[in-house]
Order: C-alpha cells, then sequence, then structure tokens
C-alpha cells in the first residue's frame, strides 16, 4: 500500500504533466497559424474567417501579441459561458447531453464527498484499528479507510446508513436528470427544423415478389395498407462496390494534386512515382501523368459499375426508406407491426441521412438472429480468454525468436541497452496492441449485428467496451490474475462469496485506483485539448495539400466525440466513485476533480473543435443510466461482501433491500422515460404537423424528399442539385428533361405523384 | 429405491382406480337426470333439449336401455372424432389450444420414447455397473439407468448424442408448433365475426384536467390525435360498490325462491328463517316476508347508488375504451405511443367486453410499479419462506392445545384411535389448506398487479404457480429439506456445484416421480372426468332451487378449463420427461399415457361440459412454450451436473453448448412469432376493414359499439336492449326518447356522432 508521500508525488507528477499539456494548448492555439486546428468548428459554421487573409506576413503565423499569453486559462471560463440552449443549438443535443454526463458526476458525488468527508472520515480515522497492528503495510490512507474500524464495530452503523444515503441520492440525482434529458429530447424534436427523417421509416426485409420488383411490392404494400399517409418511397442500392471505387479514385485524385502542387512550386523537375504498391517500387513513371491515366481508367469503371447498379435488379437490396405526408403517418408506421409474418417488412423510425449504415440494411431475419448468436459468444470469449492469444504472441515473440527470424539484428539485440529495453517492452507490445485495436474490434463486431445506424452502432459497441472494461479493467485490478482465472474461480465459488472475495480486497486497491485517475483522468483529459496529432496531420497536409481555401478546409479534421469508448471509461469512474464512496472516500476527491476538469475541456472542444457525424437526439442517454446503475448496485453487493467479511454479517439483510429497490428504481424509470428515447409519440408529431400546415400550406413536401436519402455515392452532383429541383417546381412543364436526367446522374424513386398511388410508377430506370 | 413389483403394485392400484372413475363416469352420464352435469355446454347453445320432457316417468331419470352400458368407453372415440376447425368454431380458440399442449407432449415424447428405448436403455442395461454392488438399494429399474453405467465409461457417448438429439427434436416440434398456434390464431382473428374489441383500445391514465370531466377529455384528445378515425368512447364507473349490492340481492332472491318453493309443496306450513348470521340464530320470522322485504331494501340502495354512481364525477375513473371507426385505426391506436409522457394516456388492445377486469383499470403509473415491486418480494418469499408459517401453525396445532382451549374434548381425543388419527392428520392438515387455497393467494397477488383483463390475470398467476411448483415440488422432491434450506444451500455454494447437487440424485428419484404420475396423472385426470362436485352441487340445487327451465339452466355449473393452475401442472410433466428422458428412460412411458388420456379427457370436457368466461385466442401460447424452453435448460443443466459426478467432466464443454443454442432458439422464436399474440397487423386489419366496407357498407358502428362496454352491472336490461337499437335504427325520429330512456336506465357515453367531432358531446347524463 502506498503512503500518502507517494500518492502526493504521484498527485505531483500528474499535475505537472497536466499543466505542461495546458500550456502547450494555450500557447499553441494563439498561433494563426493553428487556428484550424483547435477552431475547426468555426470554419465549418462559416462564421470564422481564416487568419491568414488580412494580417501582416509574420502575424499570419505566429501571434506576436504577448498580452495573449499571460491568460493562458482563458479558456475555461469561455468555455463555461455559453448557455446550454445556444450550446444545443451550436453542437447538437448529442454533444450537450454528452457533457451533461461529466456534470451528472459533479452532481452525484459532490455531496457525497462533502458528506463522506463529514461523517465517514471522522468515523475512520477514530477507529484506530489499525494503531495496534504495528505493521508497515499500512499507511495513513488506511487510516481514513474502512479498514481502520474493527471487525463487529458498531461505527459500521454509520457505513450503512451512509450506504443508504449514498444509493438515495444517485438515484434521486439520476432520476432528476433522466427527466431533464428526456425533456431536452423531447423540445429538442419538437423545436428542430423540418428534417427528413420525421418523415420517413426504414423498411427492411421486404418480402420476394415473383412478378414485381421491390421497388413496386413496397410502393402497393404502403399504398394499400397506409392510404391516407403513403408520400413515396427511395429504394436502397448495394453500392458498397461503387462507393469503394469512389473512395480510391478520391485518394488518387489527392496524390495528383500532391504531385501538380510539387510540380507548380518546382516547374523545372516533372515528379516521378514508381508503380507498385504505395509508390515503393516497379517501374519508375511521370506522376502526374499516371495519375491523370489512373484517374481516368477508374472514372470510366465508376462509371459503368454506376450503370451496373441502377439497371441491374439484383443490385437493389430488399429494403427501402418510405416516406409519409405527414409526421403522424411515419410515427404511425414505425410504431405498428404491417405483416401477421414479424420477420418481414419490419419498420422502424429511419434514422438520420447521414446516420444510416447503408451496409446492414439488407439481412434477412434467420441471419440476424445467428450473427446476433456468434457475436455473443464471441463477446464472452474475448471478454474472458482475450490473454490466451495474446500470451501465445508474447510466448514467441522474444528475443531467441526475432534472433532465428532475423539473424542479421542479432549484434544489434545483443547490446546491453538494447536488450534490457526490448526484454521490458516486448511482453507488453502485444497487450497493448491489442487494447489499441479493442474498440475497432468491437465496432466490427457490432457491425456483423448488423445494426442499420451509426448511432446504435457506437451504442452498441460502448455496451461491449462496458462489459471488458469491468471485467478486465475493473475486477482484473482488484483481483489478480486474468479475467479466465477470474471466471474459474467465480464459477467454483458460491454466489455468496464472490462479493466476499472482491470486497475483501476493495480498500488495499484505493491507492492504485488514486493513480489510475490522476494517470487517465487528469493528465489524459489535459492531453486531449493540445490534439497533438490532428495538429501534425494538419500541418502535413497543408503543406503538401492545400491549394485552395476548399482543399484547407478539407484538410481540417476537427473529430468528434467517440462516444462507443469514452462514455464506457466515463463509466469506471462513476463506478469507482460509488464503490469507494462509503468504503475509501478519501478518493472521491480525485473523481471530482477528474469530472470537473473533463467538463470544461468536453464543453470547450465542442464548443470550438468537435464536428458530430450524425445527430441521434440523445438516444444513448438509457445506455449511460442503465450503466450508472449497474455500477450503484456492483457498489451495493461489494460493500455487502465487505461487511461480511468485518463481523458484520447480519447488515446483510439490511443491504440486500438496497439492490432491490435500485433494480425496481431503474424499472421505474426505463416505464417512465425510456420510450421517449424509442418513438415519436402522436401527440407531438399532431402538433408539428398542424404547425406546419398553418404555416407553410403550399410546401411541396415530395420535392423535399426526393433526394433525401440517395446513397452517398450517388449524391455527387451534391451543389448542383438543389437548384435543379427549384427549377423543376418553377417549370412544371419539363417533367421528360427531369426524367431523363435523372437517369444519367443517379437513381430518384420517388414514384407515386401526389398521394393518389399509381399501380406501375414504381419502376426505377425502366 | 422401490423395485419393479412396487412400481407394478402401485401402477395396479391407480389403473384401477381410474377404471373405477371411468366406469363410475359411463354410468352416470347415460342417466338422464345428470345429463345436464355432463353434457351442460350443448344446453348453454341451445343445442341439446331436456331429456325429461318427452320419456316415460323412469326413463326420466334412469337409463334403462342396458345395451348402452356395454360400450362404456364409446365416448373416447366420440371425443376424438370432432375435427380441429369444427372444435375451435365450438368451443374457442383458447380451449382448441389449450388441448394442443397434450398433443404437444404427446408429439415430443413418442418418438424420445422409442429411440430411449431403442439406445439408451440396451445401453444401460449391458452397463453392469451395478452387477457388482451387491447391495439391495438397487433394482432392476436402476439397471436400466444412467445409474447403471460405470463411472468414466465411453458409454456415456450415448447419452450425450442422445441429449443433442432430443433436445433439437424438442425445439423442431415446438417450433412447429408455435408456428401452427401463431396461424391459428392469425386465422381465427382474420375469420371471426365482428366483435367490439377489433375496433376498441383501452386508454388508461387518463390525465386529470382542471377544465373538463374525464369523457371530454378523453374525447378532446382522441378527436385531435386520431381525427380520421375516433368514432366514440365509454367511460368506465368505478361500480365495484353497485356490484356489491347487485350480488348480494341476487342472493336474497335464491333464498326467497327457495321458501317459496318449500311453501308450494307444502303449502300448509309457512315456512319461517331466524334473522342472524345464516339464519343459524336471532328472531324466527315468516321467511317469505323478510325475504322480500330484504329484497325490497336492498333494491332501494341499489337504485340509490346506481344513480349515485352516475351522477358523480369521482365514481368515473381516469379510464376509457375508445373506438375507432375501423380495425385498422384501433390497431395504430393500441399499439402507439399516444403523449410524449408515456405514462399518462397509455393505450393497449381492449380485451373482449368478458375478459375485462373492471376492478384494476384506475390504478395510476407509480402505484402500479410499486405494486409490482411488492408482490414480487411477496412471491420471493411466498415461494422459499412458506414452509414458516405453516410451521408455526403445526406447532400450536396439536393435541395438546387443543385440549386447553376445549377441555371437553378431552375424553373424546384420549381414546387410542381418535388420537392416532389426529396425530396423524393434523400436522398435515396446514400444509394442506395452504396448498388448497394457493392458486386463490397467487391469483389475488396478480390482481394486486393490477392486470386489466382475466386473461392476463390468469397468465400471471400461471407463471407464479409454475414457479412455485418448480421450486416446492420439482427441486423439493429431488433435494430433502424445505425450500429455504435449499436457498440457503444454493447460496453456498458455487453455481457449479448446484447442477451437481441436483443432477446427482435426480437417478434415484424416478420411482418416486412415477408414482406422482400415475397418482396426479392418471387417476387425478380420470377423477375429473367424473365432476363429482358439479354433479353433487347440481342435484342439490335442482330438489331445492329449480321452478323453471331458466332456473334450471343456472343451476348448471359447466365449469371451464382453470389455465392458472392446470397448465404450470401440466408444465411439471414436460420437466419431469425431459430431465428423465437421458437418464432414466423407463419413466418416459407413463409421461405418454398421461399425454393421451388428458388429451381424450380434456377434449371431451371441452366439447360436452366447459363453457369458457371469455376468448383470449390463444394468447398464452408463448407463456406455455416459454416454460417448455425453462425445462429443456433444466434438463440440460442438471444432465451436465450428473455428467460431470460420473467422471465424464469433459463432456462438459460439449453439453454447455446446448442450453446456449436453447436460449438463441427461444428468442428466435420470440422474434418470429411472438408478436403474432401481442399486436394485430395492420395488413390484417385493412384487409378485414376492406372487406367489411365491401360486405356491408351501412353498418352503423356506432350503433354496434354503443353498450359493448358497458359494465356488467349496467346491463340489467340486457334481453330488451337489442330490440331497442333495432327500434331506433329503423326510427331515427325519436332520440329523445332513446335518451331520456338511457338516462333512467343506464349510462351511455356514445358521445361524438358519426365522425364530426362535436366539443361538449362528452357530458354523461347532464
Amino acid at each position: 500500500m502506498a503512503s500518502i508521500q507517494d500518492i502526493s508525488l504521484a498527485a505531483a507528477v500528474n499535475i505537472l504533466s497536466a499543466i505542461v499539456f495546458l500550456v502547450a494548448f494555450a500557447i499553441l492555439r494563439l498561433q494563426p497559424v493553428n487556428d484550424r486546428v483547435y477552431f475547426p468548428k468555426w470554419y465549418l459554421k462559416g462564421i470564422r474567417g481564416s487568419p491568414t487573409r488580412s494580417k501582416a506576413f509574420a502575424s499570419k503565423f505566429i501571434n506576436l501579441d504577448f498580452r495573449t499569453y499571460i491568460r493562458f486559462l482563458n479558456w475555461m471560463p469561455a468555455a463555461l459561458r455559453m448557455p446550454q440552449p445556444e450550446l444545443i443549438d451550436h453542437a447538437g443535443l448529442d454533444s450537450a447531453v454528452y457533457i451533461r454526463i461529466y456534470l451528472l458526476g459533479l452532481k452525484i458525488f459532490a455531496p457525497i464527498t462533502a458528506l463522506a468527508f463529514g461523517v465517514l472520515v471522522p468515523v475512520n480515522w477514530t477507529g484506530e484499528s489499525l494503531d495496534n497492528v504495528k505493521d508497515l503495510t499500512f499507511s495513513n490512507i488506511d487510516k481514513l479507510s474502512i479498514s481502520n474500524v474493527s471487525p463487529g464495530s458498531q461505527r459500521f452503523w454509520a457505513h450503512l446508513v451512509m450506504a443508504y444515503v449514498f444509493s438515495f441520492w444517485t438515484c434521486y440525482v439520476l432520476y432528476k436528470e433522466y427527466k431533464i434529458v428526456a425533456t431536452l429530447r423531447l423540445h429538442f424534436l419538437a423545436s428542430e427544423n423540418r428534417r427528413p427523417d420525421q418523415f420517413t421509416v426504414l423498411v427492411r426485409n421486404v418480402p420476394p415478389d415473383p412478378d414485381e420488383s421491390v421497388s413496386e411490392h413496397v410502393e402497393h404494400f404502403f399504398c394499400v395498407n397506409h392510404p391516407d399517409h403513403y408520400l413515396s418511397h427511395q429504394i436502397v442500392y448495394n453500392a458498397n462496390k461503387l462507393a469503394n471505387i469512389v473512395a480510391q479514385r478520391k485518394s488518387l485524385q489527392n496524390w495528383l494534386v500532391y504531385y501538380q502542387n510539387k510540380y507548380e512550386t518546382n516547374p523545372t523537375k516533372k515528379p516521378t512515382t514508381k508503380t507498385g504498391f504505395w509508390g515503393l517500387w516497379g517501374k519508375t513513371v511521370d506522376a502526374i501523368d499516371y495519375y491523370t491515366a489512373e484517374i481516368g481508367k477508374l472514372s470510366e469503371e465508376e462509371a459503368g459499375e454506376r450503370e451496373r447498379v441502377i439497371s441491374d435488379n439484383n443490385s437493389i437490396v430488399p429494403a427501402a426508406f418510405v416516406s409519409f405526408k405527414s409526421r403522424w403517418g411515419a410515427a404511425v408506421c414505425a410504431q405498428t407491426q404491417q405483416s401477421s409474418n414479424p420477420t418481414i417488412w419490419l419498420t422502424e423510425w429511419a434514422p438520420e441521412p447521414r446516420d444510416v449504415y447503408w451496409e446492414n440494411l439488407a439481412i434477412p431475419f434467420v441471419e440476424l438472429t445467428i450473427r446476433r448468436l456468434l457475436m455473443a459468444v464471441g463477446l464472452f470469449f474475448l471478454t474472458f480468454f482475450f490473454m490466451i492469444p495474446i500470451a501465445f504472441v508474447q510466448s514467441i515473440a522474444n528475443l531467441d525468436s526475432i534472433q532465428k527470424v532475423l539473424p542479421f539484428l542479432k549484434p544489434l539485440i545483443q547490446k546491453k541497452v538494447v536488450k534490457s529495453f526490448i526484454q521490458g517492452f516486448l511482453p507488453g507490445i502485444a497487450l497493448k496492441i491489442f487494447l489499441i485495436i479493442l474498440p475497432t474490434i468491437l465496432m466490427t463486431m457490432s457491425r456483423i449485428e448488423g445494426f442499420t445506424s451509426l448511432s446504435s452502432l457506437e451504442r452498441r459497441s460502448a455496451g461491449k467496451y462496458h462489459l471488458f472494461l469491468l471485467v478486465n479493467v475493473f475486477l482484473g485490478s482488484i483481483i489478480y490474475g486474468t479475467a479466465f482465472q477470474q471466471l474459474h474461480t467465480f464459477l467454483n465459488q458460491s454466489p455468496t462469496e464472490i462479493p466476499k472475495t472482491v470486497g475483501v480486497s476493495i480498500p488495499m486497491k484505493a491507492t492504485f485506483f488514486i493513480t489510475y485517475i490522476m494517470v487517465d483522468g487528469w493528465a489524459g483529459i489535459a492531453a486531449e485539448i493540445v490534439r497533438l496529432v490532428p495538429l501534425v496531420m494538419f500541418h502535413i497536409k497543408n503543406t503538401f495539400l492545400v491549394k485552395t481555401e476548399q482543399d484547407r478546409e478539407q484538410a481540417m479534421d476537427p473529430g468528434s466525440l467517440n462516444f462507443s469508448t469514452s462514455e464506457p471509461r466515463i463509466q469506471l469512474y462513476f463506478l469507482l466513485g460509488l464503490v469507494y464512496s462509503v468504503i475509501t472516500p478519501i478518493l472521491l476527491p480525485f473523481i471530482i476533480v477528474f469530472f470537473a476538469f473533463s467538463y470544461m475541456v468536453f464543453r470547450h472542444q465542442i464548443i470550438n473543435v468537435y464536428d458530430q457525424k450524425y445527430e441521434s437526439g440523445a438516444t444513448f442517454w438509457p445506455d449511460v443510466h442503465r450503466r450508472i446503475i449497474i455500477g450503484l448496485i456492483i457498489s451495493q453487493l461489494l460493500l455487502m461482501g465487505l461487511m461480511s467479511t468485518k463481523g458484520a454479517e447480519n447488515s446483510t439483510p439490511f443491504l440486500i433491500v438496497l439492490p432491490v429497490l435500485t433494480i425496481w428504481f431503474h424499472r421505474f424509470c426505463k416505464g417512465r422515460f425510456e420510450s421517449a428515447f424509442m418513438k415519436f409519440p402522436l401527440q407531438d408529431a399532431m402538433v408539428k404537423d398542424t404547425l406546419e400546415r398553418a404555416t407553410e400550406p403550399n410546401l411541396n413536401l415530395k420535392a423535399y424528399m426526393q433526394d433525401a436519402y440517395v446513397h452517398p455515392v450517388f449524391k455527387g452532383g451534391d451543389f448542383e442539385r438543389p437548384q435543379a429541383i427549384d427549377e423543376e417546381e418553377n417549370n412544371p412543364l419539363v417533367p421528360t428533361k427531369r426524367s431523363s436526367r435523372k437517369d444519367s446522374k443517379y437513381p430518384s424513386d420517388v414514384s407515386s405523384e401526389g398521394g393518389i398511388c399509381v399501380g406501375s410508377g414504381g419502376g426505377v430506370v425502366s
């Protein structure tokens, strides 16, 4: 056990590194040349102009106004200044609610800390159980923890009562917060502008029909079963191959620009490249000619593929986006069952167009259930047995095998410094690599499970990551040994023994987790704000690729909140705080600093930096709520286990009530709030519809919906499209021209006319 | 362990008693005087006339045609003769599907038995492990079971493979059956005639409104949010007190009739009664005068209460039955969320009018969740700790305490015969009484949980009873000791130990369960068909009360299938069959006889006797399916435990796949079929609507719906009502007369007119 001195030292080191990061950030962000790295959001919004335009040459790149350096922390109040409604408007509800998770942490733990320091710390400190044990393994920290209370003492009543108080307070705050977020979401949905997804339902598993195409079948089905509400539909193409070609062409285009720039700056020498992999080997050719030719080839291929996708019936997947004349109609269709066979004609509220995960729209029901089974089994093995392949890699990746495979490295490896470095480094590297790619593995697993929107993919991955962290970081740190060994122990222990085994080692691990919080939660968050990787990447791109203002726009990498990895990490802090709140309250201030600091940093980031890829309207909140509840229940069970080893077994019936009440509270909240995150209530839909009919009686919804759910690769002509629609709206005499243009550019399958369901309008490009 | 001789003896006794019951039934059912006991269903249908009308005096009561006695089993083929579609038409889908549970048992276990006897019995028999053990505790039955295979033998492969085969076969049959039942249900819903519940949605938790009555509020809400579909609504009165008074009056009426009959048969002596409790003590008065006066008093009270309920706003509960113009509109409203607060305006598909449980319509959301929490805790204690109060009652209800309280019984009690009888009888009586009232307790608990239909109440009670039987009968018989002791053991044992502990005692309990099956499953079912209690009750009523043909109609007690208790009992047989299929296959034929015999008996009963109180369209099937799956998983886990104690621990990874696959299969079936039992698909609703519009374009749905959901106590004038409607339909000039009559008789709140939502039509009897 570390003493207070050790902790202080660790704290000093971590605070120092955090300060270093903050100072670096303060300096870097004031340099105009970094402006696009630290304020990309404002550029994307078009509010902030390029600082390179108007000033003197030097001040284009470096900030020479030294007065601005003095207030190196002045971003903090600035970040806090923006009021929440404006923040939602500016950054979206997802981001605004995401930072409320940190705020929730503060709300839960600030009063708990005050109470714990007011009641439990004095009770523990005067417990004097450890004074009698003249043993060096105990330190001052332990004197503040429950370890200092002698077994069977009446003082445990304080801890029991506090466990109740803390649990009730946590539930109260959670309830309030769920209510606030639900209200925010409903308000957001009600106040936001017209969006295509409000009118649209994603229909999957369209059954095959021998006589009709998918498009006709969809149209007929909805014309019959939603006659007063059906507006139009958009079929979905399997354009994965086409998307690949487009991506490939874009990458080549990048290289072409790079060489053209090179040639422009140095016109005397024609740049060359090699035709092999990554330009590393192969025949040397003129780069510009080579890439122009390659792009030409790919463009042709792309055109061919585009033609094939549109004309080939097999490239139409049995799914469609069906639009309705009113939000009411869409809400009804999304929430009801269409067919007596519940595995076909599956309808769900369509995700935002940006949020659609196109690859997964065509998975049939049986395959879906099999995929989920396989992934559930896979997740189990990944969580509990991931150490086995890593240990195997470690066993072969040692010095001897390296010497065997690469004998020319022998003299280098046998140098003492190098050897010891490798020996210290190599065993960890396989694990490190695994932990780095773990989120990607989990995301791939979620993709295989077949979810149809990016937001649901992120939510599912977060759930998996949470399980992994819980088992391998939390339990893994408390109990020595791998998760597999834990599993083995748990299977062979009685259910009442498990909380005891874990509970008894919890107080001893407090200092470890304090250090963890400081490294990961303090210094780590400070590193986040410096944005080192995007900073370097931006300058590389800026130097080599950027020609025009638009290129510079594209060189920015604003990034986004990565819900799937960062939310489970926050949950770890909730879990630690709840577990240690009764046992070792000294840990709580560290958690509070983490939440407060993170809140400021991420508030700054979502205001100035991040650009979310989609907006789901805080659909993730039920998950956040549920995981905090899980943490709370774990803390209660562990306290029960710890208590029964401390000679206070009689407290068990008193404590068992807590998890029962907590589970009930969770069910209550689920019933009370969850559907606000799943369904669109008809009353709200009706209000919005009525309002819209009154304010915009002549709205042409059909035209509005026309391109909303076209696959992104068909949205090549993005910029010209809106005018094309307008022109057509104003001049209804040119329908033939429109349809021919449509054919040549991309498929648009808005087929029925203004609600009169015509029988044969579903042909796509016939 | 019992030997084959013991089993044979038990079988002989039980078969004999079953035959006695069957012979008694065969004789009794042929007596014309019992015709209404054994064929009440036909009387209720109006198909069978009273046999007492036309024949000679003696043959009115006794069947003198001795030829009919010879074929005393001829009801069996008769019961099997009716084809299923006719059966559904005759007895309803609930009953027809209920007997399919027995058929399902046959389908599952007949091939399993054949295979087990073909493969496992020879393998076990030649195992010869027990031949070496010269011990009297083993019998021939054990030689046929897995106990005869020596530990670690390769023969266990046969059992493992058979476990797979049996599991897959069970799942396959379950899948087929789920599909058949789902199809039957959809077909039933599609083909059945117009029913009020197809158009109606039950709305609960109508929020209070300061300016409007509940009725107005409901009407406005649905006029706004379902403008094209809303037809009318029926508010719900809290008429529990009124219903009590009506029931009381009816009971007095019965007594009046009884005394009038008495007076008629013996006009010389005026019958008297006493005014006290049950006519046992108090002043002696003239019975006819007394009851006439009492009925008069109650009638007045009833009229007053009727007036109060109708006029008092507080007796209107915040719930309503809202009817729609089409099935489509009702299906949409039932499946969607109405308000952004998901705890108000809760809509669900209305139960059949007969199926409504009126008392529970007014429970608010928060109270509901608290009630469910309390009942869940209560069920836990009831299941695991029910022995504690019973042991307490037993401890005070012994001979000594009886002597103390009732000293005058002392001489009687001290007689040896009486004493030993009481000593043998008394300890069991508390338990017996508890087991008899247990279904009532469980039903009361379900009522407290707040379900709104009788069918859901029965389903919930069945779930609770199933848990109780599983823990206290199945596990309780295998492991000695009370459920509480088991719970204690299980909590202090590792999860892997539990299947071992239970699994190892399973083969030893085979003979016990065989006896259980014969007593409960063979003789018990044979007793069911004799209907002893209804037989006696009918003859008592017939002698003392019946005056007219209509009285005799009411004296019949056809009874009904009691899903809440009988289904969990069938599940016990499924569980036993699945558990023993691999371990002791000799038990299987007994199960098969049970299923085959029960199938015939209950098919006969639903054809000739039972009269279901409601028709839910086989909504219980998902529960049946789930419980068989639970039984299957239990059997797999116990086999795993048994195997690991038989030196075949290596089979665990091979066997663990089975429960995983079974759980997946359950989820698959749930996704594939369950919504057919929960929701009304829009496609089907639309088909029925369209058909109806085509065949009956002038249908007055409003009139049809008018009284459908009126509380039964307001349906006093049942018989005259239909004509009243018809008359009004034909003569639309008398609306004032109608409304005045309506006011005086019962409240009818069909307020809006033909879909034009009028603002103030919601006043009830203003």
